[in-house]
């Protein structure tokens, strides 16, 4: 970080804004699991685009992606225990703008195969991992917080857009 | 984060609480993974709970967690190769107490099957993804730092009580 | 964290070098997964040592680390998509020195078997958890920010050498 010519409140707020986006990241898989459709639209701005490729539709504005997030279609997959998990993102806050890169697994619990025990952890089927997505957010700091502008994912399945996506983590502003 | 009528040094303590507990969830897989009871004692509340569900027994008490955390039973599954990954969890601090919502996979080796290759990644049997739980905790603020009080875990296997937990994250003060 | 004695700007400080270390663990994955040999040699220190086990050579010094995480090996495995995937560290700060604990996951998409999927959520072959490692990282404050001195790996299959590492996550040192 620089602390050239910046107060310390200045500084403060930086880390302040850090720490929000950590929250916000992490509170995703809290509410893509239970399909939270108003947590959803508190958390994205009023104009935000939704890319998770061309297989899914892109919905855009707070509404409709908070309507994709808690559909019929997206219950049926919290039914079965879909688990998003987060790992630890890489976060640049630039004034009034910010940017993150993060992985994120999807795990399903097996429903077929032997039990498998575990001492002292239990048994179970396992979980089978779905996919591994490579994510870029977008945030803008609003009088409310922040918010989402964009999210992009690309699935990590060996294809060139993840791996555009991944790049983004190496430069300070996240353009290329 | 609230900025209004707080003072430099108290929006630094917040931030010190909030990454005071970033640690104390990231020191919890290696204390699980190693045994270690002596550390686990150290940082639970003299009076914590520890509720895995019906299915485990629930331990009340430093003493009393740390002993299960060690005994030959986990013995057992550290000389397996278990291993707990912590996800990104979602903090909240509020004053002298805190609480955060985090997900938790625990892995463990194949045993059987082939072995498999990666290029410049070695090779392996794999690993299994044995369960993954929606955890949420409860600190409180001590004259010796941030200690647990409560953790609570349940299974994402499809069943409601860990989207219960997961919905704690979604309201800023973690009560529904 | 200690107070006692610090000034505010001391203790904005430490904060601040936990959440660079953050980030320089965040941006591993993603240089690791796209080959970015310049990104590395950036975050490594000259002397830098990177010790996978013996398995794997060990290159010592910034250099010969970012010629491994780009070599022709290495972009066999990119091709097939590996992931690796970054769990939360325990991170302490200790003046102008610093290290971590991590675990770290590594994927691969599988490429036989059928195709599986998930309401909402598109449908995949899935991922094989191909390894799980506990890593120690030291880092060593440089006039242009924070660099790895060292980074030490190893695979958690239920031998002793990663517990090792991760008892280093129990004391305040680091130091055993």
């Amino acid at each position: 970080m620089a602390t050239q010519g910046t107060t310390l409140e200045q500084r403060i707020r930086l880390i302040e804004d850090q720490l929000e986006i950590y929250n916000l990241i992490a509170s995703h898989p809290p509410s893509a699991d239970t399909g939270a459709a108003d947590y959803v639209a508190s958390v994205w701005a009023e104009d935000g685009v939704f890319d998770r490729g061309d297989e899914f539709a892109k919905p855009v504005g707070r509404a409709a992606i908070a309507g994709g997030s808690s559909g019929p279609e997206h219950h049926r997959a919290i039914e079965h225990g879909i688990a998003h998990v987060a790992a630890l993102p890489c976060v640049r806050v630039t004034g009034d703008t910010a940017f993150a890169i993060s992985y994120l697994q999807i795990l399903v619990p097996d429903r077929v195969g032997p039990m498998f025990e575990v001492p002292n952890h239990g048994s179970s089927q396992g979980f089978h991992v779905h996919r591994v997505s490579a994510n870029r957010w977008d945030f803008v700091r609003t009088e409310d917080g922040w918010r989402i502008k964009r999210r992009k994912l690309r699935s990590l399945d060996g294809s060139a857009p993840a791996r555009e996506i991944l790049r983004d983590a190496l430069t300070p502003s996240g353009a290329r």
